[in-house]
């Protein structure tokens, strides 16, 4: 029998694969030979998970790989409408970026709650002014989505000792569902949005949402983009209908030069980066290698994406 | 009985003592007064603790008050050899700012693993700039000081998922003992200063201390300033023997506009405010209120430094 082809997309710096040499033939594409190179493909491994490319290329003639598996949390970015309806299986990065997300945005929560962007504003220009901090412990946290990164992002702020409260899209044990959202965020220090994006979460946070916060409230998005109304954020932070937010994602990414979200007062920016502590790419070569070996095997994978939500669900099949 | 005098140093903004009315004279003290009025009374209450007014003023002539109280965690700038040989009774007050800097010290931290001034700089620039952020789970972090303060700092990073070892003056269950610290620093990912002020601590973290650090190690001050050698430490950050460091407290403090150590490179420069959150005067007030109310009805005061120590000692008696 021949080998399987593992086609990958844009692989600088390339994935390590060295332990299924012999077992696999590798091809590299990059976003303009994909479309014509995944008729050949078995698998396609998505390296580039960035890319726009899948959803431009798939639809296109030909065989389509009977795998994909995109190395992110989020499947937004591959999961076209013809790849969603097809038998193809679509895999992500569970279990790599939960910890990760939850110390970045402990991160930015203290950071916010300390005052540190003011602090080393003041410290750029030597100027000594004392201020006063607010306690995490004892606030009230919001976490929105209930996946794993949500729940660890949840379980990082608890341990910070502030009333944490998930809220994913039915309610269950220990999650809220989506109708005590507002009435949560109306009474929330922090609003951490970690859901994935999908036609149902895409702009869920709007100026009816950031009007319903409290003056004091805090913002950080940590998901995807375009789950915000980029406009209506920049709207409630210079009209100080909330306190502060912080965004790691974007509605385009890179962010423009000349975007008005890098001035916006209040605003953290950070370039998509809250999963990559060192040696991140590593780990992803090494979950993709042992689900391939399981694959081949004929063993059935992990981390399969329901591509009607638009996410991997719960092991237990409940719904999140 | 004629209602005993409480004399309060550098009430700008006064403490909150109506629940002492009519139990207590209050009078008010600066520094300039603060000579001539000690002999008046009976309790001396050093609202701004920051100040060395008492070390100066203490020697004079005249009767001394029987109790002085420092709203602070550090007694330092209150314990002359004067006061240290009296009958005075010291206090301070522990309870109040070991969970505020312990959540300052995850801020810190934090910021460092996730390289946040760096992005808050490009953040300035308007530039997208992805970088890799570190681990704080699976770390290795050291807290010098195994008082209230240390304890809640090395709480607050295991709870983080570092691993964390205390150093005191000398080992006791869970706390380990001046013989270890060299050979903890050597292998530390962090190192936090949290010890009191001493003649027995002063400038322990000097080039030969740095020196024994990885290059990847960052530092962390919120003891106080003369623990550090600061010259040595600017070196050591200069001279790249340690990844960066942070301190919120200074050799001398406010920092000059023209010190060299608000531009030390990797260096995040706060002013002295990591156990101030929200409401922090007022904490102190009915602290203050509760323990006068203790020593006026003659029962016995907590939180009694040990003069000779510098430090009030562990409940239990223990060294520490």
């Amino acid at each position: 029998m021949a080998e399987p082809t593992l086609l990958v997309l844009n692989a600088d710096p390339p994935p390590r694969l060295g332990r299924l040499t012999g077992k696999v033939r590798v091809e590299y594409a990059d976003e303009e030979t994909l479309a014509a190179r995944l008729p050949e493909a078995d698998v396609l491994l998505v390296w580039d998970f960035a890319s726009d490319a899948v959803r431009l290329a798939w639809p296109g003639e030909g065989p389509r790989p009977r795998w994909v598996h995109t190395p992110s949390a989020g499947v937004d970015r591959v999961l076209c409408p013809e790849l969603a309806v097809s038998d193809t299986v679509v895999t992500n990065a569970r279990g790599i970026f939960e910890q990760p997300i939850a110390e970045y945005v402990a991160a930015l929560v203290l950071a916010m709650a300390k005052d540190l962007p003011v602090t080393l504003e003041l410290q750029r220009r030597h100027e000594w002014r004392h201020r006063e901090g607010l306690a995490v412990a004892g606030s009230r946290a919001v976490v929105v989505g209930a996946g794993p990164i949500g729940r660890a992002v949840a379980g990082a702020l608890r341990a910070l000792g502030a009333t944490t409260a998930v809220v994913g899209r039915q309610a269950r044990p220990g999650i809220h569902g989506e109708q005590d959202l507002d009435p949560l965020l109306a009474r929330a220090d922090w609003v951490v949005c970690a859901a994935p994006l999908t036609q149902a979460t895409a702009g869920m946070f709007d100026a009816r949402r950031f009007g319903l916060m409290q003056p004091s409230t805090r913002f950080v998005n940590v998901g995807r983009g375009p789950l915000v109304v980029e406009a209506d954020l920049l709207d409630a932070l210079h009209k100080r209908w909330i306190a502060g937010a912080a965004l790691d994602v974007f509605e385009s990414e890179p962010l423009a030069p000349d975007s008005p979200v890098w001035d916006a007062p209040g605003l953290i920016v950070s370039p998509h980066m809250s999963g990559d502590t060192v040696g991140w790419r590593d780990r992803l070569s090494e979950q993709f290698v042992g689900m391939y070996e399981l694959w081949a095997a004929g063993e059935p994978l992990p981390n399969v994406v329901d591509k009607k939500r638009g996410y991997v669900p719960m092991h237990d099949h409940s719904p999140d």
